[in-house]
């Protein structure tokens, strides 16, 4: 009998069921006959799918482009075989799926916790930030841009690339911030991080397209990059303040430390990974080492999912990685 | 005889005359003595000094540098030894020059063509730029901060940190922007590099003091950088602007394009220059070989014009210097 | 009807009429079945050709190879389709042109400007070069080699790979070092700078064979590389010099001076791009960075001929580029 | 009246009591006159002294020595002035202190948690190791050198180089990873986490010697390094159990895990700091990033502790560093 | 006729025989019809096959795999082809050899000298260490391991991957090191020497599998790495001797300095390439580059083995390598 | 009673002989009193003297350099005393030496072997190229510069720089290079190693003054570099061949080769050390490790030529050096 859940897949099965597609290639065989190379989801499991020209009932390639295009749901049949040690599927018949027939939500991957509790948790940092121009800017750039940001995901490639990314992704930020500075006291001024995190990458929401299947940078993101895209929020805000009330130069000052701090979240600049200045306080240098932890885990994590235990694979970016057997 | 003009000193000479100081540091001899190292300039030409203490008159050192701070004028007596392959001069006596007594204008080094004729000649460039929002953008830019941009200096040490650097350094880059855009013709698009050639280096009048004798950076500058500073008016203009009315699209794209440029203009981030984007387009690539050209010509015509003919030294960042003898 | 040339062949056309043959690759498909791709050209217009076993009418791969060789003139038939966004085409049939049928140089890429100008003007460049001994080496090198000089390509693969690429570059660095000696004034040496630009890559003539469809790295060219192939030359001339008559010290000197601008061109030892010697004059730095100038210029707008206005690649050895759209 | 303790010493100030030498050098003037340089200090607080030779009272520099040595308490007199920016005192008379004369361990630095709270809680941290064989090794080894460990530093000049710096550093780590454990859940392994940071840099208390005053790297350290001293340990230990027990397959290869992440904690191998294994599980990335974040914010916070608000100074290793203004 | 010596075998034949397999891979045609690609060989020609599903014989390929493994001696039938300038070979029927029907050794490539005779020659250069306790540890851990050693390979992949490639890398290392050392006089320490280079490699007895065929990093080796595999050993020896008899301070020191000059000989740390600590004595900077010389010789011979006379080719981690024309 | 030879000067004796002058500065005390840095040698022994202004005896600064200048032989009395571990003298009296007093070669360091075995042994390698060309222009160089080359420097500062240094450098790497090539055999071309390395740094009798006591780079070697002068001494040779006898490309491609193994032997451009092409042979990387080892071997000699057994010290270009203690 067919499996039904694209999850549950395995090479041997058969398969009638609704699936996400993620991406979708024209290729040609030597012989010049064209298929399609498609990849499907359900929440992380992907698929890589073949349609071979036996199987186009007839259309061109440009009708069949119509129904396999990115995001659009559609219920296949077709067979798993295993291919390099994965599942690989022929698609036999396929449809798009009719409005109201599948909820669209259990096919995404998102975030682990809920929208709403990660909002909550985030504005419960922000109202921490006792130092009154940086709550006041911070607050109302996560209020003006919540939904999308919300939302987004974090990354074309790498880490959290999955719907409410972004926002998870900060969240983790400041939840290990949070217990540094309950362990180092004063030497961390916790306002500064919760200010600077919760903004840091803030400018992804204009530098990525907000596509959760595949987002691709834009074309202002490739002019400016999202660390000059937030500055330029926070220095359009701080205009805005300036229009209603006088500013200090302390808060001028430390609206610029805050800048610098979001500016140099990429490390120094010799590395060339896209800092826009050097980092020049112990804030700034947190910031680094802190989106690395969590980048690292959430990479290494992805990475080792689906390796075997006791495997040791190269993974692009992180070397070698061993997926260690249960011991405890 | 003493010598009166400080252009003019050398070794074995007395010297009695009028002089500008540009930096001074206390120090103590092994035996705990104070004296001052002083030195002082006439136009390009400076000379190191000391102060011992037989020479304080009986003052304090706190009221000595009352006397001897960074930019006064000072009337000094002395005696020139040379030390090192430099002439050298102990002070024997020195007071504070008078109001109206000498004028500062011939002490200090500026750039060689007149302010009033760069100026004029940069407003030719910005004319020329035929797209109008870059036009419109770094006209205003211009006229709002001519009075600074004119005359300040374009670096703390290295190359153009002379009165008017910055304009001089400037109007350099768009005399050889000029030529390669005529000889390459529609290649190389020729408003775009007038406006950012003309703004590139805009932000150096926050990034650095304005002080012609011993400029520093400031904490703004330290905190973005002029890249970003200079980003951050052009995007308030472009604020400006889309009050006033309505901005198209295709506007705003080259108005990012335009802080790509600048954005990119020390190079590639892997460099680690500190450039805030990666250069996308020929323009972005060719302002930072303008930049470097201009840069190089400035800094070995510099550290050169000291060496003997048939000399060769080590000079920092450039390298092993050779001055060649003439010989046509 | 067939499209007869071409520089105009698009996906969909058939197309009969004559090309160039660039280069030829024999391949397999997986079923073990010969098959040839050919690359075929009409100036700078490359189109990617495949000619399948059931096309080779009868003939063996060995016969085949003597009709499909680089350089040769053929009249094809064939039909054009659209892969990975490039036109490719599919050939019927095949025969060599015969002997006068065809203007080979129509089918040839090269320099834009006619190689009797060029030649002119290089030495018109030539004759203001003021030092006698640099004036006589140049000269005599030049007049030397300008058959092959003027003709041969200035690259393998990168930028200026066509006919006379080697003299329009010369010719371009000549024309930009104009300008910077008319800006700059007696900071830079004039004589020096023809000199050492007019003879800086005429060690190419060498280093590489003179084939203008698919120009090869030559076994003397991979032993020393044109910088210390050219350096001999120079060096054969001052000896023959001195046979005639007797040579200063000053001017030996400043044939070795041109021989180190020469031999730095590609920059500091320490970028490893083949410099021999450290650059130690401001004509070294100079060469070095118009050489760049040019050479960035040439491959950026090669590079974006082809892509769309708006549209973004990634482009080996230059990063991502991005094509503006028009907007004057 | 005279300052009697350190700490308070202020410019302009007269100075009797005790004080702790940390290190001496013998110096001339130019005339060739010899004298010391001494480093004095009670706890965090250095003051360099000079001891100029008509205060030796006679003594020669040898026996001067032996009253000088690092680690001796002495009784001085003298006068305090100020030199750029710092106290600097002039020894007028001194004399060693008798035994029981003071209480030594007011004079030292050390870590702000007393050992015997930093022992229960290092060992309540290996008590979670769940993973008996790394229970077992992580356990014996704390127990065996916890003497020298407790009471180590943990360099020899950067940061925790004080009394108990290694505990405190190892600590401090191990709470971090704490918070890190709770937050990512099972995706990390908290036994293996615990065990490596417990043992990571316990091959310090053989790199370097254990004094306070001015440790040092021993031989042994400089042939292999601490990482190779404490693999050794484990391996000891691991061929002990050996020969009490049958050690499982599974065991040795955690065993060896372990070693791993402690070989790789300095990061991967082409960075060229010293580890010497690539890290090859999230675990062996997460070590390093952790010990990385708290020897940054101990670096930072020593670095900035003498710093005057609003200043901005270069440090080594680190950059420039600002110290922010209070604004809170 | 049939060829039926795999050595002898070129295009255009058929042949007949038997031969080592090296490597299997599943493929599938893009159609999605299963063959292997498999490699066999004897001694060291290495000849890449095909076996097309209609060459099956109605097995599946699971069934393949179990005569298809490497290792496995093979009886084929099958056409040579050519391929890109190679030998390929099209299987049309295979069977497993029986026992005794072939001799494997001489299918396997090996050291040119024999066991026998490498191994006389470095106990030979052991019995030349002249200090007891580096000669009593290195001739156990040789006469412990030699059965391993003796015959194992000394790379995945590079130079020296063949059965007894281990011992004779090193004793090509210990020949080398007598020469210096006979030149170079009491510069250098001979006992020293002859004590590292017999062990340097030995941890790779561990850090790889002993298969000759298709040599693999163990997870062990993965986990430490040959040189801290090595240096266990040797401690454990230490450890050992220690058990047995006093060890003076001068002993352990030397057994550390042995392990410094193993430690650090693939040179600097800066270097990335895996030493676990700096060279620190000359004796560790010279393993390190008589290593490489040897390595260099062995994998350029190889590289340039297959090539023509007069060509040029670009060879992966050595660049482009020449293989000249005789002319003697 | 004073000592009287240079070489047995110790701390606290008084000095009454003759030595070198190596090298003399101008300084000048705090107060302004002039006064000499000397350093005077015999042989390898260097000892740093100061002349104070009350030794001067009445002369002025001038004349004092007329005595003592780089290379003048002095008759001194002084005194020596210890100053960081070092001997340290002051000079009491000082004449030069007369004509006929003392022979300078006993004062002037020296290869340890005689220059006419060393040229005899030069001679006997150069004898044993087989490739005719190779052998005449070998032969021909060696017996052109000879004089010059048996005598020359082999560097500024580093290794082998002393009399004879160049000749008995070129003599060690012939007999590295003889062990190699016995050992070997065929892989390496012995008659291409024996002319590479005869000639590879004979360009430094022009690249450098021939001054043993302070050699320095001179004009046309910081023009060229001694690859690039090497190289237009074959070539001249060369040219000088085909002017009397007709050379075939076979001949000319050895000569081309061989200028590659020379061009080559810093090791690749990529690292910036000054190779003027990449090496393309095993001879030419063979030539570069063989260099490499003699220089190693010369450069840790002598920085542990003086320290004390059980010392480590930091050496430059060579990191930390540490000097084992006699344990055989």
């Amino acid at each position: 009998m067919a499996v039904t859940c694209l999850l549950e897949l395995t090479p041997g099965n058969s398969f009638e069921g609704f699936c996400l597609v993620k991406e979708v290639k024209q290729e040609k065989t030597k012989k010049g006959d064209p298929y399609l190379n498609v990849t499907v989801a359900k929440k992380h499991k992907m698929v890589a799918c073949k349609l071979w020209n036996n199987g186009f009932g007839g259309r061109t390639v440009e009708e069949l482009l119509t129904v396999f295009s990115n995001g659009s749901m559609l219920y296949l049949t077709g067979v798993a075989s295993e291919y390099n040690g994965q599942v690989q599927m022929t698609i036999n018949e396929f449809r798009l799926a009719e409005n109201g027939e599948v909820d669209v939500r259990e096919y995404i991957e998102s975030a682990p916790e809920s929208v709403e509790s990660m909002e909550a948790e985030i504005r419960s940092y922000i109202d921490e930030i006792k130092i009154p121009i940086l709550h006041q800017i911070t607050s109302e750039l996560f209020e003006d841009h919540k939904k999308l940001f919300m939302h987004h995901v974090a990354a074309v490639k790498m880490h959290h690339n999955f719907r409410g990314g972004l926002a998870y992704h900060t969240l983790s930020l400041l939840r290990i911030a949070k217990n540094i500075c309950d362990q180092y006291g004063e030497a961390v001024n916790r306002s500064k991080m919760y200010a600077a995190l919760t903004l840091h990458d803030m400018g992804k929401i204009i530098e990525m397209t907000k596509d959760f299947t595949a987002p691709e940078y834009t074309l202002f993101g490739q002019f400016l990059g999202h660390i000059q895209i937030v500055n330029q929020m926070i220095d359009r805000k701080l205009v805005g303040i300036r229009h209603e009330r006088s500013v200090s130069i302390e808060e001028v000052t430390v609206v610029y430390e805050l800048m610098n701090i979001i500016s140099s979240h990429h490390g120094p600049l010799s590395n060339g990974w896209g800092s826009t200045a050097e980092p020049i306080t112990l804030e700034a240098h947190l910031c680094h080492m802190i989106d690395n932890i969590d980048a690292k885990i959430n990479m290494i994590s992805k990475a080792t999912a689906d390796m075997q235990e006791g495997e040791i694979q190269k993974v692009w970016g992180l070397g070698k990685l061993y997926k260690p057997r249960e011991i405890e």
